[in-house]
Formats: structure tokens, sequence, C-alpha cells
């Protein structure tokens, strides 16, 4: 019989998913929820790896020319009604600013006064507020390509929100460009992709599958929306970017228009690509396990926890200098572009301490103690490993070591989400396998999904929506390896073109 | 007879200061306005330019302890209301969220739809909110302090507004400590201001006074407000940072109690304290003369603008080859923590090329023609100089001297800021002399005002309110320097315990 664990994350990952999600938000101390409907607060831990990743993905943007701008916040109804497919998917979730002071009503309470003749909504996003600058900002062709981003925050009204993977507001990078011709425009939007997936696979550690989306699971307005899906340990498919060739739709609508060289005045084409705290969630349910979030090193808020141990009152002097020495001499090494952040934790909590840090995912956990200083060495723990088991490195070995053993987690990591993916993507062609690997009875338990069906489609929204209807399971995206390989609707068994993915999704 | 110079900007700071002010704006490309009411563009040069202070400004709040989190974007009323001063300071300006979605309305239009319970205010700022969040956050003396920082998007409703200076929504940064004593937090009130005076003054190249404000330009809420306050051009003061010591009063607002070592439960104490991206309002007017901004060294969007000079086609291989070449090893040159920020421009526009450059106010301009390069040499023009005194260095010595050159603008830019403000500080203790020197019409130039005037203030709201309405002077704040020296109100003659700044502001 095998030996009952004990976990510090109640519910395990088998016993409840979701709510092992949130007490793992919790015991982090990434983030937790305010008292605005929908919104979260972002706490200095969670932050910290937001910033991490907002710089690596920053980086990589600017590699291929893009620069930052920032625009308004608020978007004038008319603005946004100027693309119809645009305003009718986002009205439903819009907050709207109708009013622009307080003041004293009869029952002596504030009130909203001075009523705005226009109403403006909070950006869910931003195509039509940057698409009326870029009409000014664009004459000839010799203004071509613009490429802009911004890193902001925008509020869709969600009615079931759930911290970093649904939120009412949340933080992003919305980049937007245009360009004279739509090849120049579609790779564009591909290598924006590309990034994303460098960003998702290399730093975050979580492997993806790149693919456009069927036309109902498009961006409003987008004549091509690609996509990144990753799998979560539920087996349910998380997207983790988007990229959209938005076609001349959008410079039709907001009038961004350019002379040629051959001076006819044409619309321009462009493209908008946006990722988000949302990638956090997907970061948490790729890599968590029974004790909590795994950071991965290279975005990790910091990489080691330093814990002195003081047995005696008497040691402590001794200790806390080796450790302060330690810290300051492994604060000055670097593991991928950043300075090791390093934290010392002089708490005297007993075990509990060793728990804070595992919950919150600290690659590695260093414990300092008399007796291994009298030894020179170090007791070290790894988070992508059990708890209990630590290794004695020489101080010196550890310091030269150390961005080796964090490249080994990172590692690690992918290689886990990797295999673990591939275990539960299954190629299916007949509809009656397809139908019992997504019913829940099917499955061990109910609250973990079939996983990954790369199967056949003919195309229609038909079959598309019956699929949906019968089973909570959507066309992730139509990858782009195999396209073009024929096979069978999985649902009504004719031509397909090209495989796609099936999965149920958050 | 002094010789006409043309001029890049029109109208000179002299013939009409604020439309001065919206022109360099316009021709440096920094921003521009919107279609939205108030709200700004920040176009790529001008954010890049922010993204430097940003990075300044945050290296410096880390160094003190203080780490970056986020809060909700929306305020609900209520929460604002909890302070009575404080709502009553922002209720005038508030943008109100009174709906959360938009629907089809009689007339066909779309229309504000699903009426929230409570209205939300967007923040104009964030220490109802943030209190909430530390009132679950502090139980005990040992979760202190709490040193948070953030950085985002507000919005305080303005009717006249001016790019940077005054807008609708801007960007800044909002720092939350709380604390267990009094003492301490006043001590973090002050070193916050510190820091504000070491960024504005070491990177923005702008001199500043610190020291407290009157009661009545206080923080709505606060028990004493810190300031530091600059002189501009036209001899006005612009307030280019805030930090506030709170007292218990938003504490007592958000219940944020906790239990001191002897388990006795106290309110804590708390500061605040802001800066925002009306601090480069401050630097365009600070810097900038008749051809444009000048951008300080540290904080520049780009350090260097190469002119590839080609005078004939079969030049351009050789010359471009040299350029890049020159790009590539000034690139990888590091000046204060960034790498030197290198424009290759090599458009063929004639001489309007170089004025863009100094019209963007770019530290070194550096003309590279083929002459030059057979003598292996560049021609280097410096922002802070006349436009057409250039120098020619060879190249390896440019490249060695770079950043030395960069350190003597930036000294230079500061030194020239500090001599101005020298210069139109005037200690004045006769009440004639003191209206004479506010009073416009003693002015060669209507809109020039007349300085800093370092008088004596009795301390009451009426001597304030007089001079206020008879001059528009206000007291910008009670410096530290020199507080304690006894004198005469300026205004009613009665005894001064602090002289104090008096001039006309921003």
């Amino acid at each position: 019989m095998a030996k009952q664990v004990k976990t510090a994350i109640s519910p395990t990952r088998d016993e409840d998913y979701p709510e092992w999600y949130q007490q793992v938000i919790k015991a982090s101390d990434l983030a937790e929820r305010s008292p605005v409907r929908g919104c979260m607060v972002i706490k200095p831990w969670g932050y910290a790896l937001w910033e991490n990743i907002m710089q690596a993905m920053d980086n990589l943007f600017k590699a291929t020319g893009v620069k930052n701008a920032y625009f308004p916040l608020f978007i004038p109804l008319s603005f946004l009604e100027k693309e119809a497919e645009h305003v009718e998917g986002f009205a439903k979730e819009c907050a709207v600013v109708t009013h622009h002071r307080l003041e004293k009503g009869p029952s002596g309470r504030l009130e909203p006064a001075g009523a705005l003749t226009e109403p403006l909504v909070v950006r869910p996003t931003s195509e039509t507020i940057i698409g009326d600058s870029f009409s000014k900002w664009v004459s000839s062709y010799r203004d071509l390509p613009i490429l802009i981003n911004q890193w902001a925050n925008v509020v869709r009204w969600e009615m079931r929100t759930r911290i970093f993977l649904r939120t009412s507001e949340f933080l992003w990078q919305e980049g937007h460009t245009v360009h004279a011709t739509a090849a120049e425009a579609r790779e564009r939007t591909r290598m924006m992709l590309d990034v994303y997936t460098t960003c998702v696979e290399d730093y975050l550690a979580m492997p993806v599958i790149q693919g456009h989306k069927s036309l109902s699971e498009r961006f409003p307005g987008a004549v091509d929306t690609l996509s990144i899906e990753a799998m979560m340990q539920d087996r349910k498919a998380l997207q983790a970017g988007t990229s959209h060739f938005l076609g001349q739709n959008f410079a039709r609508a907001s009038e961004i228009k350019f002379q040629t060289a051959a001076e006819n005045e044409e619309y321009a084409w462009t493209t908008s690509w946006g990722s988000s705290t949302r990638m956090i969630g997907g970061l948490i349910m790729t890599h968590g396990d029974d004790d909590g979030i795994i950071l991965p090193p290279k975005v990790a808020s910091a990489h080691a926890a330093l814990l002195p141990i003081i047995r005696k009152p008497e040691d402590r002097p001794v200790v806390m200098d080796f450790t302060e020495k330690l810290a300051r001499e492994l604060k000055e090494k670097t593991y991928h572009h950043r300075k090791i952040g390093v934290e010392i934790d002089d708490r005297e909590i007993g075990g509990a301490r060793g728990w804070d840090w595992i919950k919150k995912g600290i690659p590695l956990r260093v414990e300092i103690g008399a007796r291994d200083i009298a030894q020179n060495s170090v007791y070290v723990g790894r988070r992508d490993q059990t708890p209990n088991k630590k290794s004695s490195f020489s101080r010196d070995q550890f310091v030269a070591e150390i961005t080796a053993i964090l490249d080994e987690i990172q590692q690690n990591l992918f290689q886990r989400a990797l295999a673990f993916r591939k275990k539960h993507t299954v190629k299916i062609e007949d509809r009656k396998a397809f139908y019992e690997f997504f019913t829940p009875e099917n499955q061990k338990k109910p609250e973990i999904h079939g996983g990954f069906a790369i199967s056949g489609w003919c195309g229609s929204n038909d079959c598309e929506s019956k699929i949906k209807e019968d089973l909570t399971v959507t066309i992730r995206c139509i990858p782009f390896k195999n396209e073009n390989v024929k096979s069978r609707c999985i649902c009504c068994g004719k031509q397909s073109d090209s495989p796609v993915v099936f999965a149920k999704a958050y």
C-alpha cells in the first residue's frame, strides 16, 4: 500500500482541481481577490513574476523593431461602433463611463453627476482608438510599416471570474502594426506568434501548439486569428497568446490610408496581437504540484531562498554572517540577463519556513546551519524535486554551479510538461471513440478532461457547434503542423482538409 | 544690432511661452492630443523617455526596500467616501462607471445597459482601495513596515488640459507604505521625497526646492505634504513630486490595525507618494530652447543620431558601412546603466534631417560624410550648444569619449537650470516690492512671471488667500532650508516662523 504523503496544498489536484488552483494561489501569495467585482490584487510576489515576463517579452518585441507607446484608456462609443463585428464582440462586457464628477444628491449621498454627451468605454482592446492615431500617422508608403506595442490594463466585464484566468480587469500588452501589403501583414502576424511561442516555451517552460483559430473563435473583426495553445494538468487547453491578421477591416473603419509608390491611395493592412496576466494562470496549472506553484527559473520572482538555521542564540552572528556573504556573492551573478534574486528568511518559525518557500515556488531553498558552515557547505532543495530530497554542496561549488542548476530546473519543467501533453494527446478518427474520450463518466475523475484529440473536421460551423453542444469541446486550433493532411470529419465524416485540435478549454 | 537668428520653433519662448510649449511637443514627436477629451497619446519617442524615467525611479525605489504590486483600476464609491476630506478633494473630477454593457436602445443605437448597483470611480489615486488590502495584510507589528509601489494610469477629469502638464488620464507611480510608528512613517515620507529629488536632479537635470506644503495645498486627507518644486523658463513653479504623511487618517478609514509587541491594538501610520508623466512637461520647460526640447542624456530616448551624408549614389555603400559599424560599436557601450541608444537616419531630405533631430532633443548628432571617412573622423553637434557649432573628432576618440561628452551635457543642463533659478529667486521683505515683482505690467513680457519670491508668511489662511486673489501667486512650499528663520509676513507684517517660496505655478 502506498504511503500517504502529506501535501502542502489541500485539496490535491486529483481531489478537486479548480479548488486546488485557488488554494495554490492563496498559499503562494501571488495575488488575491479584491472587493471590486472581478478585479484582482497582484501582490509583490506575483507582480515580480509579471515584471520578469514583461521584460522578457519586451526585449523580444524590441528585437523585431517594435516600439512602445501609450494610448487613451477610454474609447468613445462611436469609435467602437466603427467596426461592426468588433463592437458586437465586446458590447456585452464593457465598463461604461457616463459621468465626470460626483455630487451630493437629494438623499445627501454622493451620486454620479456631469453626464457625458457621449459615453466612454473603458478599453477592452484598443484597435479603434489606436487606429485613429494611425490614420493621422500614415500618409505615404514611406511611413510604413508602423510597429507599436502598448503595456496596459484592459477591462472586459466578466460574470464568472477566476484570478489570472478570467478577471474583469487584467494587465496585458497589445501590439498593433500597419503595413503596405497583405503579405507583409500576414508575415508580421506569424512573426509575433513565434515571439509568443519563444516567450512561453523558453521562459515559462510551457510547450504550446501553434495554429489558426476556426471562424467561430476568431477575434471580432479579424480575417485570421493565430494562437498558441497549452495543455493544463487537468488536460484542458489554455490559449496563451493570439495574433490577428486584420486585413483591411480596421483600416477601413479608421480610415488608415496611404499613397503607394505609384501614387495610388490604398487602405493599409493591419495586425494586432496580445498576451496577458492570464499566462500566469497557465504557468500555475502547467507546473504546480500538490505542494503549490513551481516557478520556472527564467521568470521566477526570485531564484533562491537562504534559510539560516539558528539552533542556539550564540550561533546567530556566525550563521547570519555566512548567509549574508553568500547572498551578496550570488546576487552578483547573472542568470539569463537578470541578476540572481536571493531572499534571506531568518524567521524562527521552524519547518513552516521551508514550506512557505515551497508554496511560493522558489526554484532553490538553501539551508545553512552551524554544521554546514563548519564544513563550508550548504544544503540545497530544488523545487522540481520532492520536498525531502536535499543535496549537500560545498559552498563554492554551489556558487559556481547555481546557474547550471537553474537551467536544469528550467529544462526539466519544460520536458515534464511536454511529456504530459504528449501522453494526453491522442489521434482519434472514430466518432464513438471521440465521444468516449471526452465523456467524464469514462474518466477516472470527472473533473479531469480527456486531453487533446487530433481529429478531422469538415470546416462547417454545424459540426463544430454540435461537438461543442454535446461535449463542451471546442476546436482549439488548426495546427500549422500537418496542415493540409486530408482525413475525415470526426462529426459528419465528410472530407477534412487539415486535422484540428479538439479540447475542453479555459 | 543683433543678428536675427532663425529658430526651429515658432513662436519663440519670448514671443508666446504657452504656444511655444505646444509647438515644441509637436515638433519633437513626443506626444499628441487624442480625440478623447483631455487624454493624450504618448508616441514612441515620448514613451521611451518615460520608460527611462520609470527605470531610474524604479531602481531607486527598490534600493529602499519598496516592492511593486498592482491594485484595481476601479474604486467603489463607498470606499472613496471613507475619508471625508479625501472624497471632497476628488469628487469634482471623477470619471464614473455606471454600466457594464452596451445594448441597442429604442433609437437602434448602442446605449449603456446593465446598471451597476454601486457606481465605480476610475482611480484618481488609490489610498482607499490599497488601504483595503493593507487592512487584510496587517495584523501584527511583525507585518510592518509594508512598502508598496504601483505603476499605473489614473484619471482626474480636467476641464482645461495641456499635454503632460494636466491631462485627464496620466501615467504615474504611487507608493503606499504602512508603519508601526508616526516617526517611522514621517521618516519614510522624507526618504521618498529625497528619492524624487535624486531622480529629478540627477536624471532629469532639474534643480528643485524641497519643502512642506501649506495646509491649503495639502493632499486631501494628509497630515503633511512634502513636495519638490522646480522653476520653469517662464519663471513659474512646477511641482515635480509629492510625498504625504497621512498620519492615522487613512488607517482609520480603512481599518488598518495591528497588534503591538505589548499586545495592544493600534491604528497604523501610513504614507503615500507620487510622481507622474507631468515631469516630462517640466523637463521640456526647464531645458527646451527656441529650437525645441533638449533631452538630458541619462533619460534621453536615444543618445546619438548618426547622419550619413551621401552626396553621390556610389558613396552609399562605404558611408553606410562606416555608419553601421560605428553604431554597433557605440551600442555596446553603457552610459549610466543603459546601453547607448543610437539611431541611424539615412533619409535623403537635406538639412531638414539634422533639424528633425535637434527638434527631437537628441543629445548628439553625428554627421558622417565621405570626407570624414577618408580622415577616419566624425563631425559632432551637441544639443546643449548652438545648432551650427559642430566639432570634428577622430572616430576612435569619439567612441572613447562619448560617455564623458554625455556626462558633460548632463551637468551643463543642470547647471544652466540652476543658474536660471538662482537668477530669478529673490528674497523680498517689502510688501510693495513683492506686489511689483509679481505684477505683469512690471515685467517686460506679460506672460513671464516674476520668479520665486522668498518671503515671510504668518501662517494664516487669510494672508495666503489674499495674495492668491490679488496676484494668482501661491505658496509653493515652506522650504526645509532656512526652516525656523524668523521674519515678518509679507502680507500682514506679523511674525513669520519660516520663510516660504511664493510663485505663480502650473
